[in-house]
């Protein structure tokens, strides 16, 4: 065999060759040419016939005052963020709002590798430490996300996630929108009231669901009454450490009814937590056996308990020792919480979704979502009938049950199926109805009372969402100062709003704008959400966030949020063995990892640092370990190392995932795993 | 302790209290009262004053413009959809044109909990296909997706991807869009070219990437010339099955240079296939031992060599019995395909990254990525030079390299980092510029003129990007008869187009108006892609596709596309013990599992049916089950089986994670584990 000379020859062309140096094309000029340089020939970017379009489309003039409402041009940002449950995707969505875009998803509770989550070791550290019971469970039912907040500001620090399929909370750190922690509470299998924070992000909240035996323990059915039971977990996050600090959390034993969504107190209620329930009837299913089916058996009563929990006494009982420990977990029993009155009830309309606290923590919006109304109560009548003793009676438990009337300011007919309440600027209410599938505008009155000139207490205005509607989030809508102007309604269905893509179709999110007053709401925007089903969203100011663009030094480690002391920097590449331990020190920048060639035996321990030394905005490599399940992000700093047994033998390229630079392709090695 | 009487009165409240039975929430009517009603009070929706708001938003004519041609009102659909590889993600992403939002992503070789992809039995098995050497692999780099075909046009039938880091396939029905079929590739450990078919789908088309021995060996790779080999293979798809068929399947062995993408014949050209390569250099890297690194080591010569395969002439040697196995891969030898004429090399300007086709299947455009030119060879001159011999040599491997003067039609001089082209309705060719960091449009000529007239083979403008654009999509681009109208730039970098969600930045997509003539592309819309790092993508007219609302019957297997033996119907819902098997048969409809509880001890062998008896769209139900890691998503109609030990004792509360009806939270049972 010859090798020609033909392929080697090099061809002019029509035009001049262009001599393209490597160097143009490597680390920094490479940049430069990408970001900075323009085309010779630039479009002349003609303003089109707008009309035209209009006309030809069959746009209305809602649809236009929507798309302009909506549309962010090219460059520009968007002015608020969404941070969304992922539901049974197990992640969180981060949205921009007003263009409804998908920013972001964060892996949380299942693997990711496009940003290397669960593929690293460090990253399956993390998501082992949400193992249940020593069994590594890769996927997550999330619900409610809190961001954490300063003053009932939201602080745009740190971001905490519940999962309701296993009752696991996390961590999720704003710096560089990565998860830093998961906890399984060791004391029950399901939890849904969380993550809510206090108004100073001291105690994460995490309110139970489906009642079961505490801990790991088995009960029969039969001992529902006497050995199930619910809870709500009080986590105390260390901002510092940005952890939570499991020694310094407590849980609290509540009774077999199932906990449902909670809410802090702000301002006047502070240092309070309300929790709703369902399920009072400690209804035990079995339709299989002729016994009502859970839907009928959990929605016999017309009231179930809305629980008022002290949190400032439930603190003092802790640090006085009235805790048990069940699985590790210290616990205030419930007999201890209802004598020492941590723990209250209140009767509220049965079964409900919501309870949601007005901005200045006078009010508590309960929905009871077989109840065409919302039901108000005071905070400060719920204290006073405290302090006055004014009990209806206790329930089977012991706890005191508040009177009804005595804790209630009001009722407002919405209409079927209300859910959920967000606030806004003006003194306006709005509650998601599931049933009538849209969302109302009402006014508050009393110590909320607005300054929208509509009359206190009073369903304003109606408008259709498609459809069914579960949560709705409006700008700010959980702080003490709600922004108002967006509204966003969290659709289960979305039936005929988009294209079809199969039998498993979208979400919908609908944005709403609630910027006038009166009957003025309008729907602006359907955003489907094919990518998991969201429960709830808090939507952020986009300025208060302060993401890190890159990380702030070379050698950087997510983990510890510090330089690693295994970073590799220039020059210290190197390859060294020990016995049948191989050690591998690399970086990696535009285009080639040091070293490219790495030489193990079959069945050798290998462990493997690598840095990214780039500090350039967005130049992210890659770090794929075929036939290993290895696929490291590494952002611009970061330094990450594994450790694994060479158990397959073969030859393998590593190479950089992430399309980095026009050599990208050639930022490869191999990994030669001899016999 | 005494139950009160308190939490079980009936307040009427401020007005009167609705009787709402269970019956309006259940089946059915629960749906209609989602989807059907209109509220009492329903927004007047007025139009607004959009110039007040274009003027508060500081929007330009261009921007209203863009606005108004990419905003698709609520209950509209969009007029195209894309099919998106997710890179390192290792799925597929569906999204909207012009609207530019994120439909679907579907879960391939990464499992995915909200679709329940790799969280049942069934979709573990189609990933454990993907197996490599018999280790689970959950991740992979999907690169190229591929729209099957009928005669050269898009069919919306299936879709298959390919795993750039374990040399991997996939089959996607797009009946419901869901995988059915994974297939490693067992000679090679990466591939790049693929998938690409043929047009009427006989064969998807698998390109290799990097060198190494053939299926599982070992060499040193200072035996590279010698050992090591690159490949193309050929999978036979069976479109009555649904599935490739290995056995009916072949490789070809090829020179162990880097071949990179492919493309099919059509026309013309059909039964021929075209691939580049990189790395003909056959550099080992080696940085660390002062060997020039890959990026320079790959692009020492000036000349690349084009594959030219005769498919026809490679299935007749394969009928023939001319064929090797390797690692149960019939392969045909290097030697056997060069001696027959199979395979022909064409030199190309060095290191191209695509090798495209014109709609009349007569013209290659070929992107060597450090080459300002586009280099246009003829397929006529390529198979005439091959008829009349006219080789200017063979390579070391005895391939003929075709005369590059004779095969040459045209050189365009484009800028800088020329990387992948797409074509229009009207005769432009548009070609993404990595280094210019833009798109440029130009005129075909010869057997490929248009109808524009500007004149041939001619830049004609460009238009800059942000930021380093890698592949581009044109409106069913890759198809004998392209749309225009829509382009769109998948570009790897976003730097400052989006909200800073942390060092790792979305990606950017970027929607042109390609529809006028001349100078008059139009940036429309930045789609931040942050959820995986597409390579490319392929665009269909969304009225081909005929995806499935629900499942065709009751008690569909979507892995065989048919009835399922073990569909459990109203009123065969049981629970069977056999020794220490108990055997459970379930359905799910709206707001109950039945049964609701069901009893094993601790070991016992589990085999659960579950069929979801709907048939109304979007009432999917989920299957959580909870420290066991199952979470099914059944669409209306789906039926699984799901088989585990019962090995971790207690009580577990199963549930509904979609978010299907008001009494959603109600359908609940209990699965009660005794020691």
């Amino acid at each position: 065999m010859k090798r020609s000379t033909g392929a080697s020859r090099r061809r002019s062309g029509p035009g001049v060759w262009a001599i393209i140096g490597l160097a143009v094309l490597a680390t920094g000029l490479g940049w430069a040419a990408g970001c900075g340089s323009a085309p010779e020939i630039v479009s002349k970017v003609a303003s089109g016939d707008t009309d035209a379009v209009i006309a030809a489309r069959g746009l209305t003039p809602d649809d236009v005052y929507a798309a302009v409402k909506t549309f962010v041009p090219t460059g520009q940002k968007d002015d608020y963020v969404m941070f969304s449950s992922g539901g049974h995707s197990g992640q969180v969505f981060v949205i921009g709002v007003p263009s409804m875009r998908l920013l972001k998803v964060i892996g949380v509770y299942t693997p990711e590798p496009w940003q290397g989550w669960g593929y690293s070791d460090e990253t399956r550290a993390v998501l082992a430490g949400g193992n249940v019971r020593g069994k590594e469970i890769n996927w997550a039912d999330t619900h409610h996300p809190a961001l954490s907040e300063t003053g009932g500001e939201y602080d745009g620090e740190w971001l905490f996630i519940n999962d309701k399929a296993q009752a696991r909370v996390a961590v999720i750190d704003l710096r560089d929108f990565e998860t830093k922690q998961i906890l399984n509470n060791p004391i029950t299998t399901s939890d849904h009231g969380g993550t809510f924070v206090t108004p100073d992000t001291e105690w994460v909240i995490e309110g139970g669901q489906y009642a079961a035996p505490l801990g790991t323990a088995y009960a029969s059915i039969d001992k529902y009454a006497e050995e199930y039971r619910g809870m709500v977990t009080f986590w105390k996050f260390d901002r510092q450490a940005g952890r939570i600090d499991p020694d310094r959390s407590f849980a609290m034993e509540l009774p077999p009814y199932w906990q449902d969504l909670c809410d802090a107190g702000k301002l006047v209620s502070d240092g309070w937590v309300f929790c709703n329930s369902f399920n009072t009837e400690m209804a035990t299913g079995g339709i299989e056996e002729d016994n009502p089916p859970f839907e009928a058996g959990a929605s016999q009563r017309d009231m179930d308990y809305l629980h008022v929990i002290d949190l400032k006494k439930a603190e003092e009982l802790v640090a006085a020792g009235e805790t048990v420990t069940v699985e590790g977990m210290k616990m205030l029993p419930l007999d201890v919480s209802a004598a020492n009155g941590v723990l209250h009830f209140v009767p509220e309309p049965k079964s409900p979704h919501g309870v949601d606290l007005t901005p200045n923590g006078e009010y508590l919006v309960i929905s009871g979502k077989l109840d065409p109304h919302v039901t108000v109560f005071s905070f400060e009548k719920i204290r006073q009938a405290i302090a006055d003793g004014a009990f209806s009676g206790t329930d089977d438990y012991g706890v005191n049950i508040v009177d009804f009337d005595a804790a209630l300011e009001k009722q407002i007919e919405l209409g079927l199926g209300p859910l959920h309440t967000q606030f806004d600027d003006k003194g306006y209410a709005y509650t998601s109805l599931f049933l009538d599938t849209a969302v109302a505008r009402w006014s508050l009155g009393g110590k909320s009372a607005g300054s929208h000139g509509d009359p206190d207490w009073t369903l304003i205005e109606k408008i259709p969402v498609h459809y069914n509607v579960g949560h709705i989030v409006a700008a700010e809508g959980d702080t003490v100062s709600p922004d108002g102007g967006y509204l966003v309604a969290l659709n289960k269905w979305s039936i005929d709003r988009f294209l079809t893509v199969g039998p498993l179709h979208p979400q919908n999110f609908q944005l709403i704008d609630i910027a006038g007053t009166g009957e003025s709401m309008k729907l602006l925007y359907d955003m489907p959400i094919g990518v998991g089903e969201p429960h709830y969203v808090q939507m952020i100011k986009a300025d208060k966030l302060k993401a890190w663009e890159i990380y702030p030094e070379i050698g950087w480690n997510p983990l510890t949020q510090s330089k690693d002391e295994h970073a590799v920097m220039i020059g210290e590449e190197k390859v060294e063995r020990r016995g049948n331990t191989v050690e591998v020190w690399m970086t990696a920048v535009r285009s080639h990892f040091t070293p490219e060639r790495v030489n193990v035996r079959k069945g050798d321990n290998v462990i493997w640092h690598i840095t990214n030394i780039e500090s350039a905005k967005d130049a992210t490599h890659g770090f794929a370990l075929p036939g290993y399940n290895y696929n490291l992000s590494l952002e611009p700093g970061e330094s990450t190392t594994i450790e694994f047994e060479a158990d397959l033998g073969g030859v393998f390229t590593y190479y950089c995932s992430e399309f980095c630079s026009a050599l990208h392709l050639e930022m490869v090695g191999y990994f030669l795993v001899a016999p």
